[in-house]
């Protein structure tokens, strides 16, 4: 598939003089993150110049809060932050966000810490942060006339594009690691559309589909991470707007974030960076702390070592979702973390298991194992006095319990089980 | 434990001459469903007189859409309906509710209906509509001084009440049948508090909590489902609030509701009519249809034949959380079935797994058997002619099928699973 060009592009459909193209919102082009360099709006990920990805560049105008609050409970309430036309909300969608942020006290209390808000995101529709970006891809693969959706995915992903594509009434076809687990499996098969399993880890299945793309095979898919993913990245900077509004319009001092890809958290960055500059809310420093699993911590190796270039690792960990040997985002991570004061920390699987249940017993949130490495990092940056305890903290949960259930299962089992009486529950619970 | 009498009863709070106690905001006393007779409010089910079930009485003084749009999104919206405080959004609790209202254009395209809603209660908390009735359970707990929450639950009962607990701050003690799906057992353990597993059916479990809660191991709980009953209950009416206001103020034309103990039908008729007789809606008819799996089906064949009476059965089905053999309600579901002009459908666990993978690529919502349950009975109900295909129609989705799997675990598989090749890609979709 050939990128896009700044002077003539068939698919791209922004003008030169800078006129809008409605279908995109305040969208008005693509920008190299590495050498600015601009092209018209396409399918297009990779710049021609330097080979850097491409991002979405806007030209907001006004944003109020009033607007924005007068918008609906999902992610449509910040359409105009967003590559998405106007009248997005009508289409058939998921219509994912809107989240809760769970005031965390008792898991605070726990932590000896002073203010925990934990960003829920196990409430969207498939149950993870993926139908966030998903529904952005969507309303891009309908702008360029894609009739299948696809994706190289650790599993939640593939669950959100088959879902987003069932109700969008597109095809999907989606790649996974063959060894993923049985929910993950179920859920992204019952949608309808081809999963495809791939034997191998999430980097050969991305590898698969790069391959995919550039074949005949592949031609007018639309695979949400590869050639729509500068729209779909997007879909993460919501988790940035939410948990600002619903502190009441304010930056939290710190924040951490799980890092597979690496994009959630580039994203989040820019979502904050965006609402200061359009004075959404009051510019104060803020600090980004990424979070991964050891069995799969290339950006936490390189963090430590001092590096600036990842070192692809080879993954072994239970945060399967995390399980992104070689991630995309994974220097933008370190800079991010590096200039906001952050840090990069990794936690071992007992401790992603132990956070689950942390999180569980305190506040009633049944985490994926990706949820039990934020709260494994936190409770560690706590405890080596790296994040500060008296400063608003806020943890992403960005799945859910139900889809990596044998991480807990052989501790989360009943007391006990008895015949029904009351002689036999006395001796229970003796 | 002693029933609340009329005239003084320890545990009871409000006072004879009709002053408030705002612990209970709008809720002035309990009231038999059966004689009328009316008793101060307190943890008490059944009416001393009759042995009626007793449920909350209010004086609701006025209430407007505007008060109401102004609260949170989620059921505390409506605390002015609800025995609960003015301030219970303040206190740890799970804001449940305010979930989605999917408008599904491709099912109702596909079944020949003209406007099709389906109500999604797998986007709350615990991914059951349980959430709503336990958060009430958990104020009336607070307000009667009760240490632990428990219940007999066929599966989504004991996640909710083991998640509040956890949030809240109680302990929780909870009771399931052995045999249950593996993800409920998981998630009912994870929150902490005790899960016991009863041998036998969940009829088998509520005979035992009857026993515990008059024996002095049971003192000082809180059963939600027994003695906190007509609270607990009143949670079921925040889903007809939600589907009138998302329908924009007006009450559909015909609903289909899956019946267990048959609570949450009698209630979300009861918070029609409620908002009917405060002007919150226009007076319109509307019709009720229950639905049940033909594995337990107790209501439905009562229904069928023209009885009044229920005859207990014993439950063989894939919708465990529909498996309650002798049914409370039963005999409510059956007045207001026939008093709306709607009907009581069942289906085999065939239909229902259909029925699940139906709804899954048409609209993209996973649905629990008893999600299947409802949209199969509407197939047929709509096949038979008994469903008006031109009138407005809203179904329920009470539950997430990521909690059920085995049921369509056969089916919902892999495409195809292959080396990362392109050859190996064309082979397979050949």
């Amino acid at each position: 598939m050939a990128l896009a060009t700044t002077e003539n592009n068939p698919t791209s459909s922004a003008r030169a003089d800078g006129a809008r193209d409605a279908r995109f919102g305040p969208a008005v082009a693509l920008s190299c993150r590495e050498c600015g360099a601009r092209y018209d709006l396409g399918p297009s990920f990779a710049c021609n110049e330097c080979f850097g990805p491409l991002e979405i560049a806007y030209d907001f105008g006004r944003v109020t809060r009033e607007r924005i609050a007068e918008g609906p409970t999902n992610i449509w309430r910040y359409r105009s932050l967003l590559p998405v036309p106007e009248d997005v909300a009508t289409k058939p969608n998921m219509a994912p966000g809107w989240t809760k942020l769970v005031n965390a006290g008792n898991l605070a209390r726990e932590l000896g810490i002073r203010s925990l808000h934990v960003k829920d995101d196990s409430g969207n529709p498939t149950h993870s942060f993926k139908d966030r970006v998903v529904a952005i891809a969507v309303e891009a693969a309908r702008n360029f006339g894609f009739h299948t959706l696809s994706c190289s995915s650790t599993g939640n992903l593939a669950g959100a594009v088959t879902a987003a594509a069932a109700r969008a009434g597109l095809d999907a076809c989606v790649f996974i690691p063959s060894d993923l687990e049985q929910a993950k499996i179920v859920m992204a098969s019952v949608y309808g559309g081809r999963l495809i399993g791939i034997e191998g880890t999430y980097d050969d299945v991305n590898r698969f589909c790069s391959e995919l793309i550039g074949d005949e095979l592949g031609d007018q898919w639309g695979f949400v991470n590869v050639n729509l993913r500068p729209y779909y990245a997007e879909g993460s900077k919501t988790l940035a707007y939410e948990i600002a509004e619903q502190l009441g319009w304010r930056i939290p001092d710190q924040i951490v974030i799980p890092v597979a890809s690496g994009s959630q958290l580039t994203k989040v960055d820019k979502g904050f960076k965006e609402l200061i500059a359009l004075g959404l809310v009051e510019d104060k420093p803020y600090k980004i702390f990424a979070a991964q699993a050891e069995g799969c911590s290339p950006v936490s190796a390189a963090y430590k070592a001092g590096h600036d270039v990842i070192r692809p690792v080879k993954p072994d960990t239970i945060a399967k979702s995390l399980a992104i040997g070689n991630p995309a985002d994974g220097p933008y991570v370190l800079d991010i973390a590096r200039r906001t004061g952050g840090a990069v920390e990794d936690v071992t699987d007992a401790e992603i298991v132990d956070a689950i249940r942390l999180l569980a017993r305190t506040e009633g949130i049944f985490a994926e194992t990706a949820g039990g490495v934020v709260v494994g990092v936190l409770r560690k940056l706590v405890a080596s006095g790296t994040l500060d305890p008296d400063a608003e903290t806020v943890v992403l949960n960005t799945g859910d319990g139900l889809k990596t259930l044998d991480a807990v299962a052989a501790e989360a089992r009943p007391t006990a089980v008895i015949r029904p009486s009351l002689d036999a529950f006395r001796a229970a619970i003796a």
